[in-house]
């Protein structure tokens, strides 16, 4: 990645936490639930919601990911930083890309929404995360801190792992997508699943009560991150590699 | 791909965007909700639908992509050309090919449907795109025309990331199948999802007034595919072939 | 696979339309639709089901593959043997391991599912394929008979043009899976989507109605199976194979 | 992975099992059906929940499989060790690190579980496995052990299949979770699925009648494992090692 210039990296991260947001948000705002004349549900329910978060990371890491590392997660690339995988200059920058692209993304949300005659932000949640009554499940802020702690971990130990040099190669953004979209799955009652204070800034703009909850989706998922980062070097270090470097010196 | 005959393209681009028209619009049109004799639902949904177009593109881009590239749908043969992936001269004949492929697909469908009694192609909608009344969840000319240029930008980029030769070989149809599944998921319910006017049109011969509206489906998709294709090339341009040409000379 | 012993590679396609049989029928035998105590629907609907049919044919093929080539399905072996992909002689011993297989896994599925107090193949359907009354959709002969053509003519063209050496090499298993999901997705309210001689002998000895009307699962999926091995032959001529035979010669 | 020493391949195989108790019997527990206030079902359903269980094996195998292989399961340790992929004297090392690590997924499971007013493990059932009236679907305990042995022998197949050096490379994650997330689909509402010694433990903790059977989810995959070790050894032997092996004697 260094012939690529950081114009067009944060490029990148702009356009694929453009995307998350946009496709993951708009699927939870449009689709969750949607009824035929006669009242059929036909809504794509939290499982569609979960993929089209997943499915939109495999996509994306796939177009950018070789200009990138297709982070499109502030969590993302503190952990990133912390496993020795990205400089440690490029975390601002790449933080600044994130949280414009999602909440550019959070926004053409809300203009095509609104072409719906009675769209509301505030009543549809509008895709937020949060604790106590803006939990889907009303779960406390306990559990929802603690989950969004340990499932940004788990994420983040299958993107280190998955991008490993021992991992086999190309299938990083499989592993990746996957993840994202059983993990969103498992806990999306309890804290409507952030993991990346990017995608839950990015739709509290429209909701005045989630942005007074958007603290916890900065904290837990940069705790989770941080562990994670650290986990992975100190548990599977990678001797080969050092063993190349000794033999090299 | 230089030793695969003009007439072989054309073929696999018809065959492909006929395999797309045939079996997402079939599961559209046959699958989406359909009650047990006790009634209860267990159609697809608008997840099995989304999910019917994305990877129909999965296994055709693997079954004919290495002979005609796998576009099926214009407004990808438009962006594919402006990135510089495919000469002009073929643009047109792409673009007719895929034109008859889709309506090919579409009037088999219309045929199958036909045997089950009490079917109307006029009732049903048959899968057409539409804004207003013919929007599924009744969103205006504004939302449908935004969310086909951003769609199919998005999905654009998805397709020039994935097959530029710095991406992990052979991945790109996967990329581009769950692309296209999270974007058709996200904004079914504003514009039906067209992305491709080879779709769109494809089913409107039998439904007078989305055949009125069908001018929207192409315009849109072919805007958003153009603004990817020129974007993609400014934003990441692949020095290392530059070097490599200039080394070369 | 000139090493491996014909008795190797039946057991193969015996063990995989096993499974195929086992897992697709199974899950629309015995959870398509499924109440909670409070008379939620939690089953996996026909996209649940068709998932299953091909997510099975995505795991046996890349587990014996490389032992038989994974055809799983008597039409599979008739196109590949059209195409010139297997030997002629081993058309009928696989045919026999596939429908041998198949029932197995009727069998054993038919004791599973009797575990359940008021069961009754005959009354479930027992995923049974059929026109008219045995029609989940209600669709006469003449629309089963032609989905059933066309979807097996799409499904060999995916199987042949994955596994042709011009295209990624290991991802036919992925394009075979998901291809053969959305076309069963696409049209099981029609046929209940056979696509297999193999498939849909194995659950009519339990239903008698049904096995009145197999033939039409015969002839139908052979045809299709037939006219693509014909079609990829003529329309996708490998000509750098025949470069390479004159280069050798 | 002859480097990789013994405390690394525990951690990940006690991360791999914690990560697929309590993804997948979180989704199992907190989102399987899931009302919204105007009382539409938008739950993942059995069919989210069988991909919750195969997608987090497909992502924990891809992020640690290079270092410990990536079981999470004693029953796939057994039919590894069988079929000579891993040494004996690792196997139980391995079973105490899966079965440590599952259970402390159900119990953070538990912790964020309880934070919702009303919870109670034994009325919801905390996804554990039973037969009778334990069984979703009232199924006896001979269907649910013979499920139990199928399914377990189905699932080792294609894990000793894909990770066959013949197989194509890099693959055999993906095979392995769609797999496993059929399996569990098709047969959930007979026993719920277990197919590990560890998933099944983890949760009955809780749950002191399931506790009291969960030897049938001991017994039952650990046959089902050990018939396929031998099975797949027998049936398809790697002749190409053999010879290999002679050549270099």
């Amino acid at each position: 990645m260094s012939r690529t210039s950081m114009v067009s990296r944060l490029t990148a991260e702009c356009l694929g936490t453009f995307a998350l947001v946009f496709i993951g948000c708009g699927a939870a705002v449009t689709a969750a639930a949607f009824l035929t004349p006669t009242q059929v549900n036909i809504g794509i329910g939290l499982f569609g919601v979960a993929a089209a978060f997943g499915a939109t990371v495999t996509a994306m890491a796939y177009a950018v990911g070789h200009i990138s590392g297709g982070h499109f997660n502030p969590a993302v690339t503190l952990g990133a930083a912390l496993a020795g995988r990205i400089e440690w200059s490029a975390v601002l920058p790449y933080w600044v890309a994130q949280l414009v692209g999602g909440s550019l993304g959070g926004v053409v949300l809300y203009v095509i929404a609104s072409g719906q005659s009675g769209f509301s932000a505030v009543e549809s949640g509008f895709a937020t995360n949060g604790f106590g009554a803006l939990s889907p499940g009303g779960y406390g802020l306990f559990s929802v801190f603690l989950v969004e702690v340990v499932v940004t971990c788990l994420f983040l130990l299958v993107i280190l792992g998955s991008t490993d040099d021992r991992a086999p190669e190309g299938f990083a953004p499989v592993a990746i997508g996957v993840g994202l979209t059983v993990l969103i799955m498992a806990f999306v009652t309890v804290s409507n699943a952030s993991l990346s204070p990017a995608r839950s800034l990015a739709v509290t703009w429209f909701v005045p009560d989630a942005l007074g909850q958007v603290w916890v989706f900065f904290l837990a998922p940069l705790a989770g991150a941080a562990i994670a980062g650290v986990l992975y070097k100190v548990a599977f270090p990678n001797t080969s590699e050092e063993v190349l470097e000794r033999e090299e010196a």
